[in-house]
């Protein structure tokens, strides 16, 4: 098969440096095996199964997904699924259900309601689903507020034939500040945790999996007291927010958006092709919606649909149109989301494509 | 065909209430009757071509667009397109003059290097495209910034023999501000644009098409002088942020992402299955991200990529897990963007589905 030479791509396109994502991937697996820690990336920032497959290939115990589309495809390379998400609703249970036998699925969950639905469907498709009761240390999005409550479910979890009770997990999403300031909110999360996982073993519920981690603390993973696995998403390609908050240097980014100067009508700046339906528009306390890899201080300071404007105050760089650019988005994971291919490339050199074939969602296409 | 029901459709799903769609389509064509404008919408919105083909029912002179994709998709029900967008780089330019000659293309253009870029595919491809020069009127993103360079392009298009010079455009997109505000950004607006048609005129190149518009200045586009043609975006379908800024009433708003209430463990709040990977996470001044159809009180207030969390705080409702919900979102570009589908109801019933046909962007699928 031969590929579009980089000059030639159309534009807006997302590249990964194929070089970086190895080093990335070998330096996740280095330390976790330092800290005898199970990788379980989540694979939602790629949505690729190739992707997941280096992954495994280099140590991940399996994987983490957060849709029934990712459940499918990522089942067709991993043999070992987490889906961090309660699955609520016929049409989702239905599609897990139907996930092979060889496959082991677990679900995380909080409440008796989504309970009851996947023993429901667990049954009626005769197998046995794992359990991880969903615990809240501090994001308050989802997860059980106190121990009681974690010992119930887990209580039942375990006694249930179809259920087969594994353990916790909670996401620390709320820590997303700079690496020397994690401390302290961190060790907040060891206390919180704690209390839980003494209360689950007081009750006979000692947890096998006790599942967190995120991209921004995942250097310090170790010292969060009694975690054995994480799930950290952005560490194959990292993104403008990991390289801020010290996830990773700027030299280790592997994700970027190849764009074409469009317009340097108006001074002071230049007009590229990738917008919000590119890039995404999330915002950073550094200000910008993202950055050229190449002169990371050309930030782009404005985005709409199609446009990003490239702010030329700070650089000697004269952009003609024409120019192509990569641009590193501020949160990988909704620009990936926003693409239908990935191309990787190696220096100047693009030498494979992958779909992002988790990435189509709902039933529509399938139905119809 | 038949389609799931409301209950049974997966979650998150995209709705359009085609009752509302096709009242407002019969207002916005009204509208333009009655001032005499040109009505091109901009299908960038919807992606989809049906829709685009109910725009033309319902009296619009042809369509807008903004990539090579959208142009090959409502190139197939529409003989008049507009691509708004500077057409850089061999494959877009391929891609345009590869679409069939019933179609009359134009493009928007500002520089010298994009004009020469589309002359010489124009003559490879033996076929006319017309010009429409973009100015500048305040907004600060693309289009020339004086006359005289106004009348240079559109000295040129109007000599070369494969183009056709048809008049200029712009985007008041700078105005964003509740309706009742506008008078004095589009009285700014009506100067500007009067220094470049005297200038044209002057110069013997009195453009014949003066397209502008946006949606949250659409009702009064007749008060732009001079402005003959309008392109709005949004129209069809309407969202948080028109009707906040008064283009509509909420009534009016037929776009809605139907989502499932899947925890509501921390208190004060509920947590459903639309995150910004379904309702994209773009910021309004009046807050959150979005808000119930149903219950405008109750706002998305913040979203992660899978989870949108409900302030519950001005509500007596209280959401069980499972319960079902249609969220209006800030922006509805962007959210039908992150879509594969869209399904049409009336009342509760389900009766069309639609392709966003128009999404994909790139050139990936297409090559391998």
């Amino acid at each position: 098969m031969s590929f579009p030479s980089l000059n030639d791509i159309e534009t807006p396109a997302a590249l990964v440096d194929e070089d970086r994502l190895e080093r990335n991937l070998a330096k996740a697996a280095a330390y976790m095996r330092q800290h005898g820690l199970r990788w379980r990336p989540h694979t939602k920032t790629h949505k690729v199964p190739q992707v997941a497959a280096m992954q495994l290939d280099a140590g991940a115990v399996g994987v983490t997904v957060a849709t029934p589309r990712e459940v499918e495809v990522m089942g067709s390379v991993a043999d070992d699924v987490l889906l961090a998400y309660s699955p609520v609703g016929a049409s989702k249970l239905e599609r897990l259900m139907a996930l092979p036998q060889r496959v082991r699925l677990s679900v995380g969950l909080d409440s008796w309601t989504v309970m009851a639905g996947l023993i429901e469907a667990a049954r009626k498709a005769k197998r046995t689903v794992g359990v991880l009761v969903e615990l809240d240390l501090g994001m308050r999005r989802v997860g059980v507020q106190t121990p009681e409550k974690a010992v119930e479910l887990a209580r039942e979890a375990a006694r249930v034939e179809c259920l087969e009770y594994q353990g916790v997990m909670f996401y620390p999403g709320h820590i997303r500040m700079p690496l020397a300031e994690q401390g302290p909110a961190l060790a907040e999360v060891s206390n919180r945790l704690g209390t839980f996982l003494d209360a689950l073993g007081a009750a006979g519920l000692k947890p096998g999996i006790v599942s967190g981690g995120s991209t921004p603390t995942l250097w310090r993973s170790h010292e969060v007291v009694g975690m054995n696995e994480v799930r950290p998403g952005i560490t194959p390609f990292f993104d403008r927010a990991s390289a801020w908050m010290g996830a990773c240097d700027w030299e280790e980014v592997a994700y970027s958006v190849l764009a074409t100067v469009v317009s340097t009508e108006v001074p002071g700046q230049a007009v590229i092709d990738a917008g919000s339906k590119a890039l995404a528009k999330e915002e950073l306390p550094i200000g910008g919606y993202g950055a050229l890899l190449d002169r990371p201080e050309v930030v782009v300071y404005s985005l709409s649909e199609e446009h990003g404007l490239l702010d030329l105050s700070r650089t000697t760089w004269k952009p003609r149109v024409g120019e192509r650019v990569r641009v590193v988005p501020n949160h990988v994971c909704v620009s990936v989301n926003l693409q239908d291919d990935l191309w990787a490339v190696r220096g100047s050199e693009v030498v494979k494509h992958w779909g992002v074939e988790g990435r189509l969602r709902g039933q529509g296409r399938l139905l119809l």
